[in-house]
């Protein structure tokens, strides 16, 4: 039950031979979560041995294309493989209009609902929230209305010390889930077995931000405190500051300043312009403020860790 | 100035890792088609080193994702590259709709016009006609409203004779164009130079037809009656006739009876299931009717030459 993120694509506008647009697969407590799916996306996943069928969730940044363009095929192609779970996508205003406007001419009939989580929001909000995880938009400032997400693991259940609990045969298995919730034991004579004797600490819970597209933003420092793994767009050189400005992105420098003042785990780069060969220019560039950053692996699936 | 065919993807419904949805790339007397486009042609164009700035028409034959779904990120890949000309997209009524919402929704601001030609038309029809070329449906009989293409090489200029010409002072080089296109000499003295022997016979003009969608049909007979080479889908070995007739296509045994039927110099076979992973299975049946049947062999340049 890790927490791993597949990076699918991260280079930004147009598609090369090499390098896929924005995609990402996060698997976190047994869910799958898909965030962003520029085209060629499903190629990716079956790249990546990703499991398709298990993806319940989408969360779509913006509808730029090249973070968009491979939702309807990625949802045809779930139809032909004979989905009969619903799909839940989120995203900003219009992203339904256009996809059932695209299912409707291509005749793409559904043997499943997509049910659509439509944002338009300018503040942070909760938009998933399950027994184990949560989900909140980070609002960003790019040329379009535009979201990050923040995926965080609820805090755990506590491990049973079993070498301790055996000692008390009253205890019975039916009572054990009170005890990994944290729960003291009254036995039949009146002791109470204090909770920390029976368990160990959890596992540290996890978190996850991405945060694509976006100008440099200092108002979503309070949303990513602390996140284990920080993914930052940088699409230029800080030498284009003025162009990054203009088009509505951030600097490698510009995003390891966002990751060491958010005192995060650890930065992975990423939505980089097609003029940058040599990647490790924007990862030496971000270093110098922030050593802990690191370029995009695509397809290699990265333990998110508590640091 | 010789015709090349260059098939990007051939694979139906689902794109894999091997093998990408229909889109092909006709080089004809210098102009540059792009026939289909489904999911990821855009990163098959690059692949096939084939220059995109030169499509400008683009023929769509189905609005099914696996013909159609690669053209949002494929013109919006042109503006972000600079594009001024033109864009022709032939196509299905609902193609103009389609495209125009994604443009909208996704803000892909175009710095060129798209001009669509929506199809609808039951019966064959010249859509494209300049000097050397000219390109006509081919209504097909599939679930979805869908045409093949054809393209035909005009006639061609006759070639000079020049040691025979060369005979004659009077005959100025701005003389040249009317022998090439066939006229007769009056030298000063009334002698009249035949044409034949001051040309040579012009190359052969070369066709070619697209037919994909489609259940086996012939009614298409008389329009590709004598091409040099037709693609011809074929998504079924014959034993699974019934499902070819109940999907709307065709099996490579019938596809194979068409190519006989039609004179056609060569078949192409393509649209294959994802069922089969060894496809010669697909061409020994069909050479059982039409010995000249070959596999698609993607992105490598086929010449289309006269039979």
């Amino acid at each position: 039950m890790s927490t791993y993120l597949t990076i699918l694509g991260y280079n930004s506008a147009i598609p090369t031979i090499n390098s896929a647009p924005t995609a990402q697969f996060l698997e976190m407590e047994e869910r799958s979560f898909l965030i962003d799916c520029g085209e060629g996306t499903q190629v990716q996943l079956r790249k990546a041995k990703a499991r398709f069928s298990k993806i319940n969730h989408i969360f779509i940044s913006h509808l730029h294309g090249d973070h968009c363009f491979g939702l309807p095929g990625l949802i045809a192609s779930f139809r032909l493989l004979g989905r009969e779970t619903p799909l839940h996508v989120y995203g900003p205003v219009g992203i339904k209009e256009m996809l059932e406007t695209i299912f409707r001419i291509t005749e793409t009939h559904r043997g499943f609902e997509v049910i659509y989580h439509e944002l338009s929001s300018k503040q942070s909000e909760k938009i998933y929230d399950d027994k184990r995880v949560e989900v909140f938009t980070i609002p960003l400032d790019h040329r379009i209305y535009c979201n990050g997400y923040l995926f965080r693991e609820k805090p755990k259940e506590r491990h049973l010390n079993m070498a301790e609990i055996s000692k008390y045969e009253e205890i019975q298995t039916c009572g054990y889930q009170n005890i990994k919730n944290g729960k003291d034991i009254v036995l039949s004579d009146g002791y109470v077995l204090k909770n920390e004797k029976l368990t160990n600490a959890p596992s540290p819970s996890v978190s996850y931000a991405f945060c694509s597209d976006t100008r440099y933003n200092e108002s979503i420092l309070s949303l990513i405190d602390g996140v284990d793994v920080l993914y930052h767009e940088s699409t230029f050189l800080h030498e284009l500051k003025k162009m990054a400005e203009y088009t509505g992105h951030t600097t490698a420098l510009e995003a390891a300043h966002i990751a060491k003042m958010a005192n995060v785990g650890k930065l992975i780069l990423g939505h980089f312009s097609n003029r940058y060969n040599d990647l490790e220019l924007l990862r030496d560039e971000a270093r110098q403020i922030f050593p802990e950053t690191e370029l995009p692996n695509a397809l290699v699936p990265l333990k998110i860790e508590s640091h």
